[in-house]
Formats: C-alpha cells, structure tokens, sequence
C-alpha cells in the first residue's frame, strides 16, 4: 500500500515520545491513571470525585461536557458549565483535565480549559477535527474508532502531527466484536503493535472496552502486564445514579481495589517491558 | 433498549416518505440513479462526465469537493472551487448535485452550491454534524458507518430529524467484514430492514461496498432487486487516472452496460416490491 | 500466499462446471430451487412437504436427519429413520434429496439414501469429512463457514476434488456481522465473486442468512438478480410448530409468492448474467 | 434464549475444577505451560524439543500428527507414526502429550498415545467429534472456534459433559478480526469471562492468536496478568525450517526469555487473581 504513516513512525523517532502534562508523564517507563466519570452532571458529583481521586493519588480526570450519545434522547452533557465545573474541581484538587471535544469550533473552547483534548472513537477519521487539533497547543488523546485498523489509527495521529501538534496519546478502547457478553472487544495485542509501528504512549480504557465494571480489573492488569503507558478508568461516586455509562463505572471502593491490583504489575514492580 | 427512533419510524409514518431533489424523486416506487466521480477533478473533468450524464439520462450528479481521506497524503479535494465546478456543471447539463460536507462550518457553503449534502460513513456519528445538517434547507443523503448497526444508523437519521430536517436518505455502502477480495461487504440485507423499520428512502453504493468496478454491475442489480430506491455510481471519463477510487470507478462505456443491465429489475419493468 | 486452489480454479476449467442430479441442472444459465423443511420430523411431515413440493415444480427437497445444533439438549434429528422418510417421501413424489453428513462414518449411510450431501458451515473445515465427501460417488454441496473467507472455502472445494469428487456445489449461507436484525449477514458480493475464481455452481441460503421468513423473499430476488444457481429455501407446512429453525422458515402460500416473486428475476426471464 | 449449559456451569459446580495430567494440574491457583512444536515433523525434531522443554521445566507437551491445514497441498502430519514418536519423546523426556484428534475415527487411536486430546478451532461445532470425545477416558483441550461466542464454546464444552466426560480444559485462541497486523485477535476479556460462568480451567494460545513470535511474550504477560489458569506456546528447534507456523514458534532462547518474563505475573508471585 503506498498509504503510509512517517511522522508518527518509530523510524522517525526511535526513542518514545514523551508527554508531560502538569504532573502527569506519558511514554517511556511511566505510567498514568486517567479516572472520572463519564459525564459532569453537578458541581457536587465533580467535586467529590476530584477529592476522592486526589486522595488516592491520581493526577489527571477525565470528565464528558459535550457527550456522543447515539440517541439525541440521550443526556448530552452539560456543554460549557461541564467545562467549568471541571477545571475548578481540577484547579481546587490539583489535577489535570482531559475532556472531549466534538467539533471545529467547540475544540477552540475545549482548549480554555482542558489540559489535554480527547478525541472520540466515534471521530477517529473525522479529518477536519483532527486538522484543528493540530492546531490546537494542547496534548491530544486519540481513541481508536470501533472498527479502525491499525494502520487507520496511525494515520490518524499522522494527520495532528501534519498540521502541526507532536503532542498525541493514541488509546485502545476496544473494537466492534461479535463478543456475546461484553459492550465491545478490547484488543490487546493493538497494544505492543502500536508501539512497535510508532513512538507515541499507548494506553488503554477498560472501561468502554468492556463495558462492565467487573471486568475493569482483569482487563487493567492485562493491560499493565503488556506494556500500556497508561489506563484511562471510569469512576462515578454512585454508578448507579450515572446519567451515562453507569454498568462500566467504577465506585470508589472499586477504584481503590483496580490501584491495588495492579501494582505488582507496574513497570517499577520490576518486570522489563521490552 | 430504552434507546429508540421515533421521527424516522415507519411506525411514525405508516407512507414512504418522498423526497423531490431536481427532476429526481426518491421513495415509493420511484428509482434514481446517482452517478459521478469520486472526485471533482478539474473543469474539464466534471463538465465531461456532467455531458455524459445527462445524455444517458442521469439527472443527479455526485463528486467530492471536500474528500475524506485515510491519509493526510492523499488527494484532499479541490475544496470551494471543486464545488463551484461541480455547480457549474450541474446547472449547464440540467443534473442535482449531491457532495459531502465535512464539517459544521463547510456544511454553510456546501449547502449554497449543492442541492443535497452527504455525510458520509466516517462522519456517521458526527452529531455536531448531523444537529448542523438537521438546520439546513437541503435534503442529507446520509451513509452508515463502518460497523454500524441498523439501529445507529436510524438513530443517526432521527438526530437530523430533531434538528429540524425531514429529507433524509439513507445509503448502504458496505460494512467491514473480513471478505478477502472486496474493499468491503455489502450488507444487502439491510435495505428491507431499513425499509420496514423506516419510512425514508434507502440507496444503495455498489462501488463503495466492493471497491472493484467488475462487481458494480452485479451488486447493481441484486440492489435494484431487493428494492433499493436508488443506486449511487463512481464513473470517471477515465479511470486509471483518477485521483482516487480508481478500482471502482466505471468508464462510460460501462455505465451505459450498467443502465442496461438493471433495466429489467426496475420497478417498472413489473416486479411488485412488497 | 503460497496456498492455492487448482482444481476448483476458473483457469483450470474455463467453462461453467454442470452438475445433473435427477431432474435437476445447476450451472451455466439453469436455475433451481431446493426447499424443505429444517429437519424431518415426522412421516406425515415430510410427506405433505413433498407432495406441495412437487405439485409447486420443485424436484429437489432437503431435510436434515442428522442435526448440527449448538446446544446437546436440542432436538438432534431422527438419524437413520430420518433418513429412510425422506428417502421414501422423495421416491414417491419424484424429488431428489439432498441431506447432511456430520461425520465420516455417517457419510456412508447418507450416501445410501441421498442424491447429494451437504457439508454444513461448521464442517467446512472439517478436513477428514470433506476427504471422505471426496471418495463418495454424490455430489456435494459445500456450506460456506460462517467466517470463512472466500479462499478458504475455495479451499476445502479443492480437499473433496483433490479426493477424488468433482461434483461440488457451493453455497453463500451468511457469515457472522454485527447486523443486529438478522441472524447472519448475507455476503451477496461472494456469489459473483466465486462465479469468477471458480468454475463451480454456486447457489444461495437466504433462509439461514436472514434467520427471518419475512427477508426470504427480498434475499432470493436479490440473489436471482446477482446470477446465482439456486436458491435453498426452508418450507415447513407450520412453521410455528418447527422443532428447529421455526422463525426463518416459510409456509407453502409464502413458498408459492417467493416462486412468483422471483420468476422475472430469473434467467430465462431475459436478463444477461455476465 | 432458552439454550442454555447447565454441567459446565459455575452455577451447577462453584469451585474451579482440577484437572490433573501427569504432575500438570488446571485450575485455581495452578500454572501450566504447554510448549511444543505445530507438527511432529522427525524423531530428531521431536526429541530435542522434547529434552529442551523438560530442561526448562515443563511437563506437558504439544505437537500435531495430525494436522488441519487450510490447503490440501499443505504438509498434514505425520500421522499414526507422528503419534508415536511423540509418545516416545514424551515418556523419555518425563512429559505428559496433548495432540489434536480430527475425526471420530482418529480418536480412538489418538487417545491410545495421547494424555490429552485436542479439539481445535475448526472443530468446535463437529458435534460427533464433541460427543466422542465426551467417551473417551482422557481430558480434552477445547479451543474456541475462530468466531464463536462465548455461549457457543460453553455448550461444546456442554455436549463432552453430557456424553460423559467431565475433563475439559477450555482455550481462548484469538479470533477473526479485521486487525491488519495480526492472523487473528486475541479476545483477552473470554478469559474472566469464561472463568465467570464455569467451573472449567481457562488457558491461552498467544501463538496462534498473534501469528508472530514477537507479540507471543507480551501476549503471555497479560494472559498470565488477566488469570490464565495456563499457555500453549509453540517452540520449534529452528523455526525458520519449521514445516508450519514457523513465523508464530519461539525459538528455545525465545522461550526461555517468556518463561523469565512471565514470572513477575505468576500467581505464586503474589498478586492475588479474583
């Protein structure tokens, strides 16, 4: 195929890439926990959260202000107050923020005031929103799409690199399966693929992959054990009273329980990933 | 699922919807054929092609002005100027235009020069898109995604309708599947569903679906069997040199065999589509 | 790849193979039907099938006797006795039969009774049985996997012509999708496609590609339309009271409208399959 | 859906069953390497394998005699002679033999040499094969079919119960996915999925999952991470000369690193598996 990727590739850039973003460190032999829920629903919800994952040592909260939702039923989010309400819970418990954004002109106010800007399966080759985020001067984290190859992911990040943002996390979140008990088919092996082909942190989100939170656990310590650089987890104070996502979201007792779990397979446990 | 379409519902609607584009009818027992390059290429190119159409009794005309592609590499598109020609050349031959928007901000100008705006596959769950789609006075021939179920495809169709936009066209245009000599698999099967669950019209993209143009003709005519509403067909005055699709695009002298082959499966050949 | 068919191979034979089986010709421009229950369940019921079938022109029925079901608990066919009705129900009416081997030993005994054998999707790659298929003296009609790739069914046709039978027919039954209103995913494109590589008959299931009597109808225009050989079609004179397949199976009214509504899809109706 | 398992349930047998071959023991907290080469290609082959494996700690032994192979022209096996000059390796060398058995026929002879009796990938639905083995006195290693579900394998597991034999050893293997750098996708979440609804041993094949020795240790890692009761990895003296699988077999400095890399994760190390 003459389609090829070259600034993404490791035979551009042999040496990992490495992103830091406030005390978060991307790449390399680091390893970062993303968590929160899916959805900012109140002032209250998010600030709870951010106390509870600041206590437990975590640096950097996901958080949904514009939500894909497959329904137009479907709660939405809370657009620009879910982007307030998250950077002064991010600000008042010091951690950083990724959140989504959906669009070439939301992405402007995205970047006000996230600290790193997702990019959504659902708009992996949605292109003119991935030339904006190359203009964009935050980190972005790209998730993989539902039926993306490899190669498409790839490109993908080729096309933010293009237009001029080195700054990208790519993300296994699980792909279109024909699996009979879970939301979607994690990919593990995309994993070690992925950087062997490129230079940038892989991590990894169990939690959509799945689709059920008492999978979280198992499919973190898989992911920790083949090399991620990082997971990205869904945590709600009450996964019951979710407005989205709340089969897959972890409460707190369960997210402290996923930090014990997989500390013997961290890299600094002592196995060397190759 | 607490998740449903409502608007687009044949349970909303018991009749098919019929949308009227130019002298082109699509719904009921009315059959069009959209035919046109992948690409707007130069003046020269489209006004060819657009000659040709309408001498073989075409009335609506695709091409991209704006192209999503795999990689930044490829061919982008002629952008404004790839739409300007291709109205130009719409408005001399007396043919519909129909081209694909991309984004929100280019939906505006597209929707000045085209006479129907597609979304296309990647864009399928773009719902700033789809919103934005749903507040513009043009038909959307919307085309499911990679590995779109039924259901998101519908529920897509219904997020245009509550933005506002009643002329919604549905398109196959073939799934991922792991079919070793097609680009992709043409789900035939979903062009009854759909038409059983919706009341929108439903067309079908042979060349898309196979990504071979010796299979064009074929697909064509199992598609205008099961009861497609229409079909929309890549032809290039010369396919070996287009700028893109140039496996799947037919030469003219193939899209006239095309026209003659699926004659008798028409619907007016008599055949009773239940 | 270095794995390649030979025997089954378009070069290797360029004309369209025939096969006769009793009344019946499949290959180049004839068309047949074979139709039948799910399983033989009873005396009376397959009497009364073949004697609609025989009175509606069909002279080929199928029936199966020894059952492939996923679960142990599920009704597992009458084995011998089965066979010996459908025999006896198929010399009465002046029907063909054709049935399925699961097993190399049973492959004897089916033999004795059918005039072809089925190899059934989940023995597509049942490599001694489609060996021993290759040392019987019937043709075969060789059930595409349900994630077989086109190779490989190509592929295990060459295993029986390799043993010695040159009498195979193929058949597009559905592959695993992500369709969510269907059982499978009918890959209409495989038919063309194998009528190219392969100078085999290729016939098509839209009864276990839909898994839904209400989709028989539009698949079997569509797969008339494309050029198959044939149709395999579920008839069962109460569908409700089926022991297996029950919701894909059509009753002898919907039997005679698919009959009449395929008729001006069919070769002879004036069309040119290329 | 009313099929349902009931003997391989974890609702009809709460705790993990053991299975025990030889000093090898599935299930709970035990560990298993099986290793081996594809094909029994030479007694020399065979016996270096063999001498090297039981060097390394192993105690349980693959290689096929009998070989399912895509393509008749491919190399099948050594057949009854392959069967023997396994067994004699294996009692030389200490080591328990698992090899695959293809037909009802075969198994017989199989089980005389074997302490194991494989059921491959493409045999999960051969429901003779199933019931034969549910009558033969050795414990069966059932892996997944390339596209079952999770329910599908749990009910072949169910028709070797019912038949009688309650020794079955499950194995995830991959399956078809549209992952461009990979033969299949191996599907990580089956492992805990599995373990959740059965009683029954769980183990991985990252070989044949990845189809390259270079993801086989990573692969490993995160089967051994994710609560594997057990790995089958294909060893081969020298893989380059291998007569099958050669690009997916470690060679024995290769599989002496995995066994090193591996160790951090075993449950003996101290993580404690749910």
């Amino acid at each position: 195929m003459s389609i090829e990727y070259k600034l993404v590739s490791r035979q551009n850039h042999v040496q990992d890439s490495i992103i830091r973003i406030g005390e978060n460190i991307f790449g390399g032999e680091n390893f970062v926990i993303i968590a929160g829920p899916c959805a900012v629903e109140s002032e209250a919800q998010i600030n709870e959260t951010a106390e509870f994952l600041s206590t437990a040592g975590i640096r950097m909260m996901r958080g949904g202000a514009f939500k894909p939702r497959t329904s137009p039923y479907s709660f939405q989010g809370l657009g620009l107050k879910g982007l307030q309400l998250l950077a002064g819970a991010g600000e008042r418990y010091g951690l950083s923020i990724v959140t989504e954004a959906m669009d070439i002109v939301a992405i402007e106010q995205v970047a006000e005031y996230a600290d790193m800007i997702q990019i959504g399966s659902r708009n992996m080759q949605n292109f003119p929103l991935l030339k904006a985020a190359g203009k964009i001067n935050r980190p972005v984290l790209l998730k993989r799409g539902l039926s993306a190859t490899i190669d498409e992911l790839l490109l993908a990040a080729e096309y933010i690199f293009d237009a001029g943002n080195e700054q990208v996390i790519l993300c296994e979140r699980g792909v279109r399966g024909f699996n009979d008990h879970t939301r979607n088919m994690l990919d593990i092996s995309a994993i070690p693929i992925l950087q062997k082909l490129s230079h940038l942190p892989v991590i990894a989100d169990p939690s959509h992959a799945s689709g059920r939170s008492d999978l979280v656990v198992p499919l973190s310590r898989a992911a920790v054990a083949i090399g991620a650089h990082g997971l990205m987890i869904e945590v709600h104070p009450n996964p019951q009273a979710a407005l989205s996502d709340s089969a897959q979201s972890l409460d707190f007792s369960e997210f402290q329980n996923l930090i014990k779990e997989i500390e013997p397979f961290l890299p600094t446990s002592g196995s060397s990933h190759d």
